[in-house]
């Protein structure tokens, strides 16, 4: 399978590095803008084609699937010229500025029998794999929250919000989780320097009580990656900047009791021990590439696929419209 | 200045205990309902008179003021009870159920000429003694965000929410650090066992870019207490768990400077030294108390007085209309 | 059963409080030095007797046992003094100043048929118990090492180096812990204050490869509770000072496969979950007075009794032997 | 600068993509006897050559320079052959297997006038060069101890014990923090699987009362990367496992003031700000191997040359000494 790659920023050369030692794969041109991140990518790769058009990428014959790492006004045109000229895509999230764009991407890549698969590297984690293994096993029991922070002091975006920015990791975390779609949306959010939200407050309303929270900020002096699941039989925390023990499952609850003529319900606390299973290990993005080389090779529709991406550019649609409204519910 | 305490459950032994060690203050009566609080308190204090009939405390004439530490809803009664006894009040917070049982407090207090303090034992902290300093020295710059994170597992309240619970701590502290009040609040949360809500996310919108963010949750594995302050020169973490080192202060930011002509803002990201400054020792409730007992004795005013309360019931009461809509923005 | 108390320093105020809240037991006099000691201990308890003479509380014929709650040179004869009046003793760690005196202390309350309890508090903690318990049950497997660093800023002590004033937390953990005795011992250490050791590093050796080494340190800027135990199947971490999860159990370990004819034995490393078992909560030393009275009522012997006291004098002994020698080996 | 790499195990594959990055330096030839080893480089570096025959590295007329990065028996050997080849070595620490070894190659490049440099890497961290700076300004005042603890599970090495393994790097720390040098040093271990010490302990007598404390080991649930140093000024920690603040300097101390005619010497804490200084960012291999080829280019003795490697190596000769004689004191 031979890869071009459009975009050797921050993430650029992650994807590069991981198609050039994959079985299978190898990456025959890498694209830039910037004349320093070509220098960096030729001096790493000195037998890899750089250059500044992307074109030159996108049409050229040898190469089988374009990897699109660039900024997100660029995605809609650089994957919509790379499809019409018969590529698959790996494109970074989120999929795209719009759902429109996002919808008439699908289309293309169905009608020309392409592959598309969107960067929710997250989903190839072993934490978030086990999390949903413990969903799936009924280990958790019913759920009641998923309730992420996800801060840390820039990388400022010139294009997008900190909401297009950061939630759709967890955005498509929870799409991924969760057995049922959100059915409205509540955000909240502040502008302090450049004209976009820098800071903001997600709540997804799901149906049977099941309520999600996001908290997102390019403003933070220190960086924090962790989410708490609560559910009825157990509780998680995923501290995901720790090195072991990523996932940590608390055995513990409250069981509340009605009885009849009994003024206060009873409120019984349980808690027991607390576990963190053994995580799968290795790099997320390494397993996502060899996944999607595997769903070119079989013609296999990969789960994380345009639809997936297009389901989260509406949550950051509808999120924007509530934002707008400073909090006001929003309905999907 | 002889003391009664009303409410020997969970707080009230940390009241008795500072007022019956304190310089120039004992308790001479303690009231609870509960037996075996009494029995409790009996052989802790086998010198201190205790009861089950709050009245007889709050009609003791030996009794200079009273220390209302019992379940909210019954925080009018007792203290309009000891006010009208002539006693001094000391309540737990929130200050009570509703504005207009608090408003009332206020103006029969200032008729018999008596002093409220409501019990915002936080503003008696080391930590948040210290970050108003920073404010007030300008050290943090302009005011960009406070997010607060106040979650842990129960105690599960059954006449309040987790809002009216948890929420009145960081309520305090806002209206005690910031220079302006707030001006509209957006609440949202979900209800998962006994009927009142048990994770709740509050924004708080002040003038000026402002924002606030209270994150509470009775049903959380683990406990957090950490708090996120931003300011453009300086920002803080306050992580009240920690043994020592409670406030970080580092010297991190972002500066964007719009050239002319330049179509990117060029940002510049600002990674100094940290710093943790040291915090004033010490119990804050003894602080606290032994502020009433000046306050009392020199007949001031205490900072933290019915109008401090009333003011946290109001914005308690707005998050709640909020929070009925699922985020409608609700203006203060 | 009613008690004296001698010493209200640091931890006597815990002794005391403890005792006096115990079902069962009542403190009846309290004797210290100090004069300040004295008035908090008047102002906190106004019904027990406070006095400067120690000899008053020791000979008073109501008192039954007497806690020994002062510093180490003083022991001995508080003790004896207690136990020749006819009083049970409960003694502060480490016992005493030597062997020879806690060997007379043993014989003598032999003689009188009267109980010696040594302050081992850490063996009452869930997280000791939890040990022993996994070391018995055969979790962790044959032990390798136990390590411990316990480390912080003061309290220098003025009669002890810092091996004598927290090393016997330790020696009284491994004590209970290990199936066999230490055969030698090597310390090392250095003075850099008042004439004392404030660092000490200590090496004991056991039968069958087991080997301990504690750390402690009186000039640490940071205050460390750490314990690393190593078995043939399980590792574990105890951290005292996390809030919960004090003990790690880590499905850890290290298999060596010796295959003849192979150059190099295989190596197979074992990573599985991590699991941190609930302990018994509440605190130690009310469990430990708890215990005391009974084995006063029921006439049993204790396991933290004067002989476990004088095992850990011993090994302090021959630490300050080796410490004196920078390091030369010291048998048992 | 051309150079040749000869092992590309561990750290190899460090070294290379250092090197093959580095402006003004480029890889020519990979050296390793594992097949797999060689597919992983030929894959990741298809331009540059890759043999299983050192030699071929050492006699090629191309190659200026040799990095050793083979298991530590071997480094004599290669090293000398290197040398006599004309080129210029990096060798990996410990620099060799004794100090009749190191003497030989010293005095061979010395004869050759050829550089030798050894890899103790964390000299070029930015946490280590700002506490030599700390220490250079007597920030943190008379030195008094330094006591690091360096375990984790594996990598067991087969041909040396844990302390050649892990305590070069700090042994190459404090050559490097202190003024003066190790009188004496005493060491304890045990052997627990395959016939090499897993878990050992060294104490280091420095004159002046300095005392350094080495712990490594092996056979550890947890990674534990910290280092304590007192100073009568300030203390520090390092803890080099933290993604920020690795280094927090503490305004914390002792001092004792010993008054005539006053018993006991009085004795004030001093607990002020922590603070903890922003780190050169960067990765120290990448710092270190820029380093050598400046030396090579100018004609500039490392600081971290082959005499710098033989001191850490003849401390490793007197710890095994000690160690064997379970912690009797050997003078260096």
């Amino acid at each position: 399978m031979n890869f071009g790659v459009i975009g050797y920023g921050y993430w650029g050369p992650n994807v590069v590095r991981n198609l050039a030692a994959l079985e299978g794969s190898q990456v025959l041109a890498i694209a830039d803008l910037g004349e320093s991140a070509r220098a960096r990518a030729q001096k790493a790769y000195p037998h890899i084609r750089v250059t500044a058009d992307a074109m030159e990428v996108v049409q050229s014959p040898a190469i089988d699937a374009v990897a699109v790492v660039s900024p997100v006004w660029t995605h809609y045109e650089l994957a919509k010229a790379a499809l019409e000229n018969g590529k698959h895509v790996f494109v970074e999230k989120p999929f795209a500025s719009n759902s429109a764009q996002a919808q008439e991407l699908i289309e293309l890549a169905l009608r020309k029998k392409l592959k598309i698969m969107v960067d929710h590297t997250f989903l190839f984690t072993g934490a978030v794999r086990k999390i949903r293994q413990l969903l799936d096993e009924q280990v958790l029991g019913r759920l009641y929250y998923y309730d992420a922070t996800r801060v840390n002091l820039g990388l400022f975006q010139h294009d997008i919000n900190v909401l297009w920015d950061l939630a759709p990791h967890d955005l498509s975390i929870v799409d991924y989780l969760m057995e049922t779609k959100p059915e409205a949306i509540s955000a909240t959010g502040q502008k302090h320097l450049n004209g976009h939200e820098d800071i903001a407050f997600l709540t997804l309303y799901y149906p049977d009580k099941v309520i999600a929270h996001i908290n997102v900020n390019w403003l933070s002096p220190v960086k924090v990656r962790t989410t708490l699941i609560g559910g009825q039989k157990k509780m998680l925390v995923w501290n995901d900047l720790e090195a072991d023990e990523k996932v940590k499952v608390y055995d513990k609850g409250v069981n509340i009791t009605s009885q009849e003529g009994v003024y206060e319900a009873l409120v019984h606390y349980r808690a027991g021990d607390m576990w963190a299973p053994q995580l799968e290990q290795g790099e997320a993005l390494k397993r996502e590439l060899q996944y999607f080389v595997e769903c070119i090779s079989n013609d296999k529709k990969p789960f994380n696929d345009g639809c997936a991406g297009l389901r989260v550019v509406k949550v950051l649609e509808a999120a924007s419209e509530s934002l707008e409204k400073r909090g006001s519910l929003v309905y999907l």
